[in-house]
């Protein structure tokens, strides 16, 4: 790996920065709404409007599950956000949160064939974020959570998810932790460790790694081997903070009371000691992670450093200090762990099955699969997950996750494997399709074309 | 004017719904989202997402109006609907609403180049339904009401209207009220009398009645010259539900106090004695209104019927009674006045001049532009009314909302008429042109193509 400097990495994100501010104002937005069926001539606006609209409303009226089949309902995701908590640049509202959940928009479209809608809300209140998605249900087959402060987060995901009968899901919790673990199946296969016997250091317990340590639970680690820590220090049933914490953070107050059987108090170093994995979702670095820290975790340790833009710990560094396979958020380093290879395929999976939710067991089930992905075109230390070009990821993601939800009963439409790879296929290869079509025919216009 | 009966009329309706039927579970769903921004390769997710989104949403969080420049917002309108008051069915609810509402955002695009999304709230309740508008504000350049039941809608439009900074529309209001002056105007020129000085019998009291009696005064008519009736009568001072009236219906009870100067009693037939125009958005027909009325109408008598799917009179029948003019709510009988005709061009009025509203002028302003493109093709009896073939009506009307609205001081973008008048043709053409391109490339395909 070469090496690279912070000001090179800093300039390298600068591009993206000095585009995004030249192409934002001249294409002033990044999705549209069109017309999806035939309109040959205005005698058609009777079947799609008054008085032939009619019937299809009546018929929704009668059995609601009609409104799959009549409008586009099974496949219309909202994505919702407060902008309370924005990429890294904190509470920044919801109109500046906008450009992200078109983006997020735009994406859902192209990688998941889903027809995603931003919704930034004009309020932070927990309750009423729960009241204004309620509000949304009879519109949309899925909700997506986005950008939104942990730890009311936390409420708003665990109350929707139980009380509403369409997928609901925050892509900053499962998101993240479904693609950390496809890829932590894949490093400790490499390096021949078991997941149920690794010692996993979290390092940052805000949304993604509470989200990790569960679901990392579920994909088979023992939370007495795990050892989270935040800027107090390690969590521990001890902490001076336990009534705060048993009061406001209770998801965090959890890991404290279930995991660091051992009790290891102290900081990152402390809990870094003798692990097999550091899962590291905490600020920017580098220096966040030191090396002689990585010196003292087991042999062929494993370390996710993912802070934007810039990894707690240079991945050379890692690798000088003794850890065999290093990921990051960033796609110019091997192993990006990067949340597009999961959301778009997992509810293309949870939208054709009709799911009433995405369990763990679908995001073990599309992280699974996105492992297996990679290991079809051969896994090594550089190249644990896939990256997004391979996009057969996205229909195969879909049908693990509509099998699982079958398996588990919360699938509302059966279909064979086989059926639902077509089915998906077919839908994100159209959405890719039209975006090149329109490209090619001048309807999107590349200003920077020659 | 070829005479049809009850049974062909019907069975003429029935074509649309059978086609209906059988088209909405073919392309489930009217309408989709799609990227409208370039994407080369993954590479450009760098620029719409993380890491380069972050400065356009920085851009916006220092200063809110960014937000039209970066985003969509300038161009999306959330259609909204409780489903309370569903076309002609009544309080069918927000699912089978969408049929409806989808329909509305294809129209919305088709004929306007506007964005539009359909959200079909679940809940009822007035303060509600305000409140989620509220809530959805960040996102959007404006917001169309439909399809919620009166008298509720009156205080939703005008308690949004009144305290959003974005233009709120209620278009069984506003929009039949501006296609209804448009035809009006018309009208009156072609029968050679002056709107201050025409009788007018409004038929039904509901919400588009209701509208049209404040628009047409707007527009010139002599508020003591109209008479209203509802189920009970005409609307006067000594209605003996005046208490229900004040309580509950002030907008009808406003009525009852500033029209009907004569105090004219009774019913239809009362109401109509020597009015020269009938304004009838009552149930559906034929015998709603009698022959032996609209004889006793002044000479030139001008009736609009309409009910749907039959007027409230025949055409023929009201035209052997002296009726010079009869307009309809159909497309197969002359003079269709059809709000698909307003709120494409309104709205997109509105969104290029970046209006905080639209206020009863600017839909006047839109009423007679639509009067003059009908004028510009020849006005008669059986032509009052452009129909939608004749599209150049849509940037025209915007043209004319736009600079109504920047002489009252609601725009907050001006531009020249010749400047905006591009801008709105070029982006509807563009829609309708993308919907063409789709259908040639068979992503939009025609199970009835051969």
């Amino acid at each position: 790996m070469k090496e690279v400097t912070v000001e090179e990495l800093l300039a390298k994100a600068e591009q993206p920065s000095k585009d995004a501010m030249r192409l934002h104002p001249f294409y002033r937005g990044k999705i549209e709404v069109i017309p999806k069926c035939r309109i040959k001539s205005f005698h058609d606006f009777a079947i799609w409007y008054t008085p032939g609209v009619a019937k299809p409303c009546m018929e929704i009226h009668e059995d609601l599950e009609k409104a799959y089949e009549m409008t586009n309902k099974w496949n219309f995701v909202a994505v919702v956000s407060d902008g309370s908590r924005v990429l890294g640049l904190g509470d920044i509202g919801p109109e500046a949160a906008l450009p992200v959940m078109e983006g997020k928009a735009l994406l859902y479209k192209y990688l998941g064939g889903v027809d995603a809608f931003p919704i930034c809300l004009g309020t932070k209140n927990p309750e009423e974020i729960i009241q204004a998605v309620k509000w949304l249900k009879p519109t949309f087959g899925g909700i997506n959570l986005e950008d939104i402060s942990h730890p009311k987060c936390f409420h708003i995901l665990d109350t929707l998810r139980e009380e509403m009968e369409i997928p609901v899901w925050h892509d900053d919790q499962q998101g993240t932790a479904c693609v950390t673990v496809a890829g932590l199946l894949n490093a400790v296969k490499i390096v021949g460790k078991r997941m149920g016997d690794i010692r996993v250091t979290l390092i940052g317990a805000g949304a993604a790694n509470i989200a990790i340590a569960r679901l990392i639970v579920t994909a088979g680690v023992n939370p007495e081997n795990i050892i989270a820590v935040d800027s107090k220090g390690t969590l521990h049933r001890d902490r001076e903070d336990r009534d705060v914490l048993q009061e406001k953070f209770k998801e965090k107050w959890h890991i404290c009371e279930t995991t660091n059987k051992r009790g290891i108090k102290g900081g990152i170093k402390e809990a870094m000691e003798g692990a097999d994995v550091v899962l590291s979702a905490s600020k920017p670095g580098p220096g966040v992670i030191k090396k002689e820290w990585v010196e003292r975790m087991e042999k062929d340790a494993i370390v996710f450093a993912s802070a934007n833009p810039i990894p707690e710990i240079w991945p050379w560094e890692a690798k000088e200090a003794g850890a065999r396979i290093v990921a990051t958020g960033r796609s110019d380093f091997p192993n990006q762990v990067n949340n597009s290879l999961g959301f778009p395929g997992i509810f293309r999976g949870a939208l054709d099955t009709r799911a009433t939710k995405i369990t763990d067991e679908m995001c073990i089930a599309a992280a699974e699969e996105l492992a297996k992905v990679a290991e079809d075109y051969g896994i090594h230390e550089e190249y644990i997950i896939p990256n997004m070009d391979q996009w057969e990821l996205f229909p195969r993601e879909a049908v693990a996750v509509g099998s699982k939800g079958i398996e588990q009963g919360v699938a509302r439409v059966i279909t064979s494997p086989e059926e639902r790879f077509k089915t998906a296929e077919e839908i994100i290869k159209k959405a890719r399709d039209e975006v090149q079509l329109l490209m090619r025919e001048n309807f999107i216009v590349d200003p920077d074309a020659k």
